[in-house]
Order: structure tokens, then C-alpha cells, then sequence
């Protein structure tokens, strides 16, 4: 059996991004899991894996961290329903998730880091208003958050434009059916989702569309996930 | 025989970063052609094909416009070495052409838009001046590029964040391999090589080395391309 650490705020809602990633590549590759949820500060839990931040898998005697190393090694102990079939499969993963990672990631955190704060368990606000204090140079989360979604709504649409001219033509990122391109960005949406009612997307967005389907994916568990 | 409509500026300089689409898709199929020079304001050569702008190909009776649309039609056509293999090539090229046009392009274009002026054969400069003009709200285009060169080379080394991940990983955007999205990518390095004698990429960016690559590529037909 897998375990899988998995980051938890207040309500034992998951918001992480990444561990989402992971999430939508257990149910890809068809492997059951359990699920164990850690909060900011309880890094002890992760400490075996010689890692800060989750996921976290632990898969039989195997310790692996971080979601890209953890879709590889899945990929490879588990050839069912292959992510990285061959190189373009591996090429067009790694090229979304940089551009997640690098652009769709800090243009959504400016934006919803008022409402994510709110949402940490009290235990481990403090270490929130300090990591995130230092990044953004201020601790009023919910002021730094209401300037910067007088253009940053608007802003993360228009970053979003590469894979809305993809989805105008095609289902899923990755074609007829997701893969991890889809996955990469669905993380992001999930944890905007649980982490704050802000209204991402105009609802004839082709990114719109695709996002429900992504929510949907899976017996709907990113529909049917704890929100904000 | 296929004819290509490729634009050309003074000096008989190819800068049209979507005809270097379609010469690197040529060279990859292994097709030969024929070049067709065409200036900004010659749009009559390219009427047959109710197109305003290049590339347009003539391949025997099929009239193609559209960068993307004749990489496609040229993969179906010509079976051998297919750029659009499957659903995940297809995608990938897809996604990455369009984060070229919308994102790369649109960075490079104020820190190049004097230098490209000034090479614009003087029959197309009024034609340039004005098309050009309304979109940047200026024609005083060496201001304008200078002011936007203060920011603009180091935004423009951002943008590139998502290429360079994959490159610190793979020699090309595509693999071990270059296909369609190293195509689109390069196409608006060779728009810039050949119109300004600006650097873009600090030499220790695996961009760059890419780039050197992508020159070198079919017998260097990008590195011996004439030059600003």
C-alpha cells in the first residue's frame, strides 16, 4: 500500500498543489493509497524522507519526494495506463509543468494568499505569516491580497492564454484523455478552489470548461474535495 | 516543386519567425523548395491565396496559409519523418507554438521593433510605420525600443523560464530530437538573430546553447542566414 503525506489546513481540507499533481497520478496509473495529512508545521512527519514540503510517498521499502521524481517512479514501478510513454510524452509533461511551476503558480498566490491564510490551521499560522511574510515583504495577507486582485485576475487569465489556444481545439491538454500536463495545471485550480471562493475564470472560458471536467475526472474527486 | 512566400527585408534578409517555421518543417520532412521573396507592401504575390501575410506555400495545386496549417498539411502530404506522430505530438507542438505567439513574441517585439525598422526594405517603411505605429502608439520606434530595452531583455529571459527547465534536462524542446516545438521556438530567435545585433541570452543559459543548436541545425541554415 502507498502512503501518501499529504499537506492539511483547518477542516482537514488539502489544498496543495502538488500533492494534487500526485493525487491525479495515483488515480491515472490505478493505484489505491492512503492518505496522511500533515500540517505546515508538523515537518517531523516527512523527516524520514529527508524532505520540507509534500507530497511524500512512501511505496513499500521506497521513500520518494517531490511530484515530478514521484510520477517518474510510478511511471516506472507501475507500467499500467504509462504517463511517460516515450519522449514527446515526457517532453510535453515537463515543458506544462515548468510553465505551471514558473508562471500559473506566482500569478495565482499574490491573489489568494489573504484566503489561504485564513484557512491554516491556528497552529500553524505563525509559520505562514513568517515564510510568506518574508516572500511578499508584508504580513497583511488580506490587504496585500485585495490590491493585487485589482489586476492580478485579470492578469492570470491572460497567462492562462497557451493552454486556452490548446483547449479551443482539443479535450484535455494532452489530447482525448488527461495526462499529466492536465494534471500539473489542474493542481493549480484545486488548490485555488479549496482555498478561496474567488471567481478564477469567465464561465465561457475554454479553460472554464476544462476545469469542470478535471473536477469531474475520476469519480469527481476534485468536485467532491473539502472547500473554502 | 513547393514554393514558399517568405518575407523579405532590405538586403534580401529573411526575418519572418513563422516562414522559419516552415523552413525547419520543410527540412524536416526532407522537402525541397522553392523561395518566393515578397516585401510588406507586395501583398498581391500572396493574393491567390487570400492571405495578407506569409508564409504561404504552393504545393503543386494546394494553396496553404498559415504557418501551422501548412505544418500540417505538409505532415499529411509527406508521411516520411512525421512532426504530428500522435495525439501527445500534436498536443505538445500545439501548446508550445502557442505560448510562443502569445507570450515569446509579444516579448521580443518592443526590444526589437527600431532594429527591424531600420532594416524594412524604404518602399514598406511608411507601410511598417503605420501598421506598426497604431499598434505600439508611437513611430518614434528607436525611443521606444530603447525605453523597453531597459526592462524588456531581462523580462524576455523570464518568459523563456519554461524552455529552459526542459533544456537543463533534454537537448531539445521535443526529446533527444528536435521537431515542431523547437521549430516554433526558433523561428523567433532567428527573427531576432537576423534583424538586431542585440543579445538576448547570457552564454551560460541552456537556451543558448539550444540556440546554437538550432543554428547548426540542417547544415546550419539558420547560422548562415544573412544577418543584421
Amino acid at each position: 500500500m502507498i502512503t501518501l503525506y499529504d499537506l492539511a489546513v483547518e477542516g482537514d481540507r488539502r489544498p496543495s498543489p502538488f500533492c494534487w499533481r500526485t493525487k491525479f497520478v495515483l488515480k491515472h496509473k490505478g493505484l489505491a493509497w492512503r492518505d496522511e495529512p500533515m500540517g505546515f508545521t508538523e515537518k517531523e512527519k516527512i523527516a524520514f524522507a529527508q524532505s520540507q514540503t509534500v507530497p511524500v510517498i512512501h511505496d513499500g521499502a521506497k521513500v520518494v519526494k517531490d511530484s515530478w521524481a514521484i510520477a517518474r517512479h510510478l511511471d516506472e514501478a507501475y507500467p499500467n495506463n504509462p504517463l511517460f510513454a516515450d519522449e514527446t510524452a515526457l517532453s510535453h509533461a515537463r515543458f506544462i509543468a515548468g510553465w505551471v511551476d514558473s508562471v500559473v503558480q506566482p500569478a495565482l498566490f499574490p491573489i489568494l494568499v489573504g484566503d489561504l491564510y485564513d484557512r491554516v490551521r491556528p497552529v500553524d499560522q505563525a509559520y505562514f505569516r513568517e515564510s510568506r511574510g518574508k516572500r511578499l515583504g508584508t504580513t497583511d495577507f488580506a490587504a496585500f491580497q485585495k490590491t493585487a486582485r485589482e489586476k492580478g485576475v485579470a492578469a492570470f487569465r491572460t497567462v492562462l492564454e497557451p493552454a486556452r489556444r490548446v483547449l479551443k481545439e482539443q479535450t484535455f491538454l494532452a489530447g482525448k484523455k488527461p495526462a499529466y500536463p492536465d494534471y500539473a495545471l489542474a493542481g493549480s485550480f484545486l488548490w485555488a478552489h479549496i482555498a478561496s471562493p474567488l471567481i478564477l475564470l469567465e464561465a465561457d472560458d475554454p479553460v472554464h470548461a476544462w476545469r469542470e471536467r478535471m473536477l469531474d475526472l475520476y469519480d469527481g474527486m476534485g468536485r467532491t474535495a473539502k472547500v473554502a
